[in-house]
């Protein structure tokens, strides 16, 4: 192993390498191991080659470590292994989500009609939101779409969603899964912060003549390349207008909801028809951890199965899993409500603030670095970014970005990501954690530059 | 607090009860509360309301503690939080699940050209399999069904999948989200065992005329009601026989593979096209842990979808993201991994036996015991019953079961479920843990007996 003074954020070994380390692990026994061997297999051969997402050079995904009050939560979680999805599973489990759902539609100031419920992850909230707004779309038509399908349409090959480019390729699964094929995705153009252009969407849902029949708009607060986040009561407003389904796939971007300087920019949300956040992000509670939440709890009704030996449609207790598909789901409202009770929301906010002020900085220092062209204002904790050399050959400036992306990755000292905007390679700078700093990400800055030195004199 | 000799199973308080203890963890605040504050909040108010999955007397649903080792690999899991969809994300946690569920196929006895992907539970990953056969349908009609949807087939409403009525409702769930609808379900008969009928099944397929279109059988090993197992060579087949896409619902069931007794129940499965099992369940992992298996790697790059910041299709390094929806997924593999390596093998099949010869033993005592009616012959670790007492109204009877079943809820010390067959009420046993001995299930059975006198002397 290197001497390094600085923690790698990982291994930087090939998929070979790691393998080697790893079969011993695989290598499944008659008899057992006692439980310290298996211990030090498992720090000796897999955890160097795991990512250190608590090291401020980890400016790549949305992963991070838990928070303390996080951990805590996870720990009894752990231990009780409680499913929720019913009560006789578990009582206090079901309550405790119950209670939690509804604590966070007031925190984020949802409408007192709404509710939510757990889901494992944004790409199934994305999926189960548009079912939901399809299956109110077959009502309007005259049928059940939970018996009939999509063959209650006349015509289910116009059936249309609305999305910007930007959005999350879940939303491509979920039309995917749903039967609507990825034929039935309707791009809306964006802006030059790479926000949806509500007035293409106003124009759209406008046209007139043999036009698609979209269902559903699905906006992003907070996309997944730029975090940028799309003009949400714009897009409420044309939705309620049109009568059409406005989805807000919130994911990364809903909590920085509870932050008073971009609040403003969330408004509408109490209007959307479903909107989605993944506390598993930034908001360092472990993976799975997300929610969907609906406007109108009766929303969820559209979900329930009735079953016989359990969840049974007279029941006098609540029951979860009529809420969504799972019959078997974690506790995941136990480390949610531990982080903000220990913390408490002034030191969340504080949270959140740290790296979307430290991206910010660096989006305004860079103003003066000309070798370094910034791609969008970053309205969350993303910035996107290409180095651009003086006197670079411009044909070779999107194999630059690839060059120092891969080097940057195999030094295994930090980690950026890359992306492509406008059909050219940028790198890509994500802040989650707090403890990445403006000096942080500077120091990323600075490292960028210099890989790119290497390949200027090759040129 | 009432003083027990036994722990109680849960609280057995109501739901009213139990919200007024909890009210006081989500009043959230702008102040923190120190760590042992707030654990003791945990402890007093919130654990109570758990159900204790670890006590004998627990033998309702599919749910168990973390095993030891389990626990073990579910702490570092949690510590590191590391997702596993894509390389740049978890190197190492990228490459234990790859290698894991390598190992898996081999041990399930899966063809060289199987693969696996982690799943979030029974239910996605069912609905996953289902997509799949659909999908090989549509290329087999000439269309790609990601892109067209089901409006590529000429007649989407003849779409059909054949199960017996003992499958999961989860299947439901598939058909409803996949835009199919529950009209699209076939239900094929069950025998006495409640089995599904091979030769029913044949019958269906081989029905000539304006028939429905069965392009996916899906067969249930270990059913969710009475642990039955179907006739899975026999259904393997018919399926290669008509080509069909044969998919076996393992989710409870399939663990028992690895017992020799049983083994042979299990011919077939590596001639399945997919194959579903949930280690969350009797495993003794920490929820959520489930894994879909497919016959041929190839079928999973029907689920690919290429991104640009992560996941391109040129990355040399694998990405278990290309196999399934989720753009976030936590390090299932590692408390699997563990609870098999710290246990082995053997002892492994000690704790899967276990349950199944308690539920056994009861079954054949049960034989001089006329007051029970036993609804079949065990399989697994189920066993549905109806308690007759002489005498007793025959009309009163499905009432009587639920008396029991609310009596036996409300007292807290132990727990069972009821269940219908044959439009009957039942209750019903089940045994997950290695703690539930040919005793406590016993204690279950006197202690039905006990409540049904209650009710007795009221007739």
């Amino acid at each position: 192993m290197k001497q390094e003074k600085k923690p790698l954020i990982t291994s930087g070994f090939t998929p070979e390498e790691i393998a080697e380390d790893l079969a011993p692990l695989v290598n499944f026994q008659e008899e057992g191991l006692a439980k310290k061997d298996l211990e030090k297999m498992f720090e000796k051969r897999l955890i160097p080659h795991f990512v250190r997402y608590d090291l401020p050079e980890f400016q790549s995904l949305y992963n991070c470590f838990p928070e303390e009050g996080a951990e805590l939560g996870a720990q009894l979680s752990l231990r009780y292994n409680q499913g929720v999805t019913n009560w006789i599973v578990s009582p206090g489990g079901v309550l405790l989500e119950e209670l939690c759902c509804q604590a966070l539609c007031r925190l984020f100031g949802l409408s007192a009609s709404a509710d939510a419920t757990f889901m494992y992850c944004g790409t199934y909230a994305n999926q189960q939101a548009i079912y939901l707004a399809l299956h109110r779309h077959a009502e309007r038509t005259g049928f059940n779409l939970a018996q009939k399908g999509l063959s209650g349409f006349p015509n289910a090959s116009k059936l249309a969603v609305a999305a910007s480019q930007e959005a999350h390729f879940s939303v491509r699964h979920a039309l995917r899964i749903l039967g609507l094929g990825e034929q039935s995705l309707v791009l809306i153009p964006i802006d030059k912060e790479r926000r949806m252009n509500p007035y293409k969407l106003k124009a759209l849902l406008e046209e007139k003549g043999d036009k698609r029949e979209i269902f559903c708009v699905v906006s992003t607060a907070g996309t997944t390349s730029t975090g940028s986040i799309d003009p949400i009561a714009a897009v409420s407003d044309i939705c309620e207008h049109h009568d059409v389904w406005h989805h807000v796939d919130g994911a990364y971007g809903l909590a920085f909801r509870l932050l008073p300087k971009l609040a403003s920019r969330f408004e509408g949300i109490e209007r959307a028809d479903s909107l989605v956040w993944d506390p598993h992000k930034q908001f360092g509670v472990p993976i799975p951890n997300s929610l969907l939440f609906v406007r109108k709890k009766e929303d969820f009704d559209r979900m329930a199965i009735y079953g016989e030996y359990f969840n049974r449609k007279d029941d006098p207790e609540p029951n979860p899993g009529f809420k969504s598909p799972p019959s078997t789901r974690p506790l995941s409202a136990l480390p949610l409500v531990a982080a903000i009770r220990f913390q408490g929301m002034k030191r969340i906010r504080e949270r959140l603030g740290a790296p979307l002020k430290a991206v910010r900085k660096t989006w305004e220092k860079l103003d003066s670095h000309p070798d370094f062209q910034r791609l969008h204002t970053p309205d969350t904790g993303i910035l996107c970014l290409r180095i651009v050399p003086e006197k670079f050959p411009a044909a070779e400036l999107d194999n630059l970005q690839k060059y120092i992306y891969e080097d940057i990755k195999k030094e295994g000292r930090r980690s950026v990501s890359m992306t492509r905007l406008n059909g050219k390679y940028a790198l890509r700078i994500v802040a989650i954690s707090p403890c990445v700093t403006e000096e942080a990400v500077w120091e990323t800055i600075i490292s960028i530059r210099r890989t790119a030195r290497k390949y200027s004199f090759t040129v």
